[in-house]
């Protein structure tokens, strides 16, 4: 198997852990990522506190390939993450003349109050990312990927990001709608598992007007080996669907 | 103020890391929780991998109040919370003939193979939570909650589990809509929030038909401490927009 690029995700906010604000974010990126050949490992969401920021970055940011974070990057007194990011860094932190700059392409210099300046606070070192929805930009140290929290700034942000990515093999996934319940398939989908070490196999319950079904999906980094996994799968629910009708 | 009881969500999946799934059961828990008087403090993603489990427990179980996780209880080969939580108490986990006996009362004998009686896996020592969604029981062991990773039946077990929970006072919020953009508000805003130090203010950014706008929430457990920040709050808002009339 090619080696993998892995990534975590970080979102930072108050809001999110008290349920206010559903996060999309972390969904988003996941998704994303997977699309481009990048494996999210972990998403952690935290306060916004200094210590905690820190804490999850150095957690995060030395075991995976890439971190990307969101929310936080404000002009309010609450917006910690550029701070907390030079901090985990151990780097300064001041305005960035590019920054200001940027951010005077969309406000007028008379508006540009000391709230606004804390938008162009950017770590000693750090790449801006630009945006194409609002002035303020993210930014990216080391390994880590600083983006705003509201999700359509974010999004853009991730356009102008990805394409600078080390990718790996893209993982390739097939479902199998099984209309079958979970317990029905467990047995014998335990052993394809372990019959393919090379693809994942995940099982899926949902309920479809309240009747337990079951979806289960394949994923590899090679095709060939994903098709003959699929392949048992659809064997195997085939054969179980003969089964119950015999003892029906 | 108030001792503050604590918890952390860990959900537990690949099929939340990979997008395929977007989760909605951290956005739920944590509003449950705060309507209740919990503050959930940190949320936490991570695949279905044992290690990866057990490593997250430990981290979120001796630091927090409780830790609520959701997935991976079912009956196949990649539902492994049940086995990984047993390790992260080190307790011995088998059939437990009260899980049993509850997959009985909607599984008929001749079809509790293998793979559903895998759901009856307990680790000694933990009381089951029953639910009235599906027969297979979720349990809590010490201060961890483990249920199920299908939100209707994640919802029968909360429940179920929330009046057994200890809980705090209750985060009293108000919200302020200030039709200014973030910037406008930031000098100010940050003035209130170090003259209420009791109280929490955040401040939200979003965009309404492509306009910026900003929400103000302010909490507090005290609820008079709450309306005198609010009442700030309110009185900044009316300043700045007098302000801006008149520079406009």
């Amino acid at each position: 198997m090619n080696e993998s690029v892995t990534a975590a995700v970080l979102i930072i906010g108050d809001e999110i852990l008290s349920g206010r604000t559903k996060d999309k974010n972390s969904g988003y990126i996941a998704e994303y990522m997977t699309a481009i050949g990048i494996d999210v490992r972990e998403v952690r969401v935290v306060p916004d506190i200094e210590a905690e920021i820190v804490a999850a970055l150095d957690a995060l940011r030395h075991r995976y390939t890439y971190v990307f974070t969101t929310g936080g990057i404000g002009p309010t007194h609450d917006d910690i993450t550029a701070d907390s990011v030079a901090k985990a860094f151990g780097v300064s932190i001041d305005v960035d003349p590019r920054a200001r700059e940027l951010l005077l392409t969309r406000i007028a210099e008379k508006d540009l109050n000391e709230a606004r300046l804390r938008m162009a606070r950017i770590p000693a070192g750090a790449d801006l990312i630009v945006n194409s929805v609002s002035a303020a930009p993210g930014f990216r140290i080391g390994n880590v990927y600083v983006m705003a929290g509201v999700p359509t700034i974010m999004h853009a942000m991730l356009d102008v990001v990805a394409p600078t990515l080390k990718t790996g093999a893209r993982m390739l996934s097939e479902t199998v709608r099984t209309n079958l319940r979970e317990g029905d398939i467990g047995g014998p989908l335990g052993q394809i598992a372990k019959a393919h070490p090379e693809t994942m196999i995940g099982s899926y319950p949902f309920l479809e007007d309240g009747r337990p079904n079951t979806q289960v999906v394949v994923r590899s980094r090679d095709a060939e080996k994903l098709a003959a996994a699929k392949s048992e799968v659809e064997s195997m629910v085939a054969e179980v669907k003969a089964k119950l009708r015999q003892t029906a």
